[in-house]
């Protein structure tokens, strides 16, 4: 699976109106952390919206379980890295339980002209105190990669996804940014992800972002059958 | 970089000469095995070479110090990752002190029609004994990725490169085998690697190993300073 972008937020409609009305303007908190063991119901239920949004779910079999033993078998950032994307009514604490000794998390005030009507609030409820009402609004899985052409490190970003309520608002932008800030902290080399070319919404996005869509290179993908088959030859 | 895949090796051409004059035969051996911090002279030299190739040298700046620093920082297989192809004019002893606990080297005998006529034999005479005249003949980069879909990691192939006087012989594609064969007894989902969209004669090998080429993603790339300016970034 492959990062799926949220388009860009829509430009605001040039008005002739000499004194439009002000919107109602409402403000939410956002804090982006390193995902936990105890976030896994929540990130499974995410890969699987992910999937049935790109019409891709009959491909999908990750379990909770098979998420459990294959993520955070490793210090953040050495292996598959998770960033949380939470929203809260209130703000956060700067001082919240959890920071993490390799990053801190990202807190933000977003000013909305609508609030957002989350219709799986409650199946979307932090596992991560310590206030009431923080929502999980979307996540970022990320690794190491490497260019030999560079000799550095780099990340590649699996998946990014941000619920649909959520969209529209600059988030998955946050959720990547954080993951270039966080390169560059490295010294690594390297942002890179894969895009469908006919998402044209997310090219744009992508572009304004400061990323290069390479046309020339193509996946090559070798799995199931194909791949097992492997397992047993004697070269 | 991305894999630069040698052509298939060409099908004997059909004959309807009842006693075709029968070619000589030589043979090599061949050893595959983990490079080590040693290696990394041969391995710079092959990444200039792959940057050569694709004509691509004016984006090379790997050094050896930026390869040594990088490399060989964590275990084999949890992270980047080479596989060091070797040959020999004499067999290669099973209990050659390269075995490593984590990969037992894979040995194979070649029988070719002609004797390798290598012209930079000394540059690529190997580090590791016990036996002289070892020649590194290629190499191939991966690292762990990770499929949400399928929760499970897989291999990503950076770069397979076979030097020249070695290639259409199959030491491309037992290289790479190595690396499925590796994914299959990890437990592993997918070997993934990327192609030049116009590099028929690659794309043709790569199917013929059971890969499928993805035709409608795209690699999005943030690099140099428009990935620079993202430590700076306040959000």
């Amino acid at each position: 699976m492959a990062a799926a972008a949220p388009p860009p937020p829509p430009t605001p409609a040039a008005t002739a109106d000499p004194a439009p009305p002000t919107p109602p303007v409402t403000a939410i908190f956002t804090r982006i952390r390193l995902a936990t063991p105890a976030d896994v119901p929540h990130i499974h239920k995410m890969i699987y919206q992910m999937a049935v949004f790109e019409r891709l779910n009959h491909l999908c079999s990750a379990t909770e379980s098979s998420l459990s033993s294959t993520l955070f078998n490793h210090p953040p950032f050495t292996s598959f890295t998770v960033f949380l994307l939470e929203t809260s009514p209130a703000p956060f604490s700067p001082s919240a339980a959890t920071a993490s000794p390799s990053f801190d998390p990202i807190l933000r005030t977003l000013t909305l002209d609508l609030p957002v009507d989350d219709p799986e609030r409650e199946a979307f409820r932090s596992s991560e105190g310590p206030l009431e009402d923080v929502s999980v609004a979307g996540f970022v899985l990320f690794f190491p990669n490497y260019s030999t052409f560079l000799a550095k490190p780099g990340f590649y970003v699996e998946d990014l996804f941000v619920r649909e309520c959520y969209r529209r608002k600059g988030l998955g932008r946050m959720l990547l940014t954080a993951v270039a800030r966080q390169a560059v902290r490295m010294g690594y080399g390297r942002v890179e992800w894969v895009v469908l070319d006919w998402n044209s919404n997310a090219i744009q996005f992508y572009e304004e972002m400061g990323a290069k869509v390479l046309q020339e290179w193509r996946l090559c993908r070798l799995t199931g059958d194909e791949l097992e088959a492997y397992g047993k030859i004697d070269f």
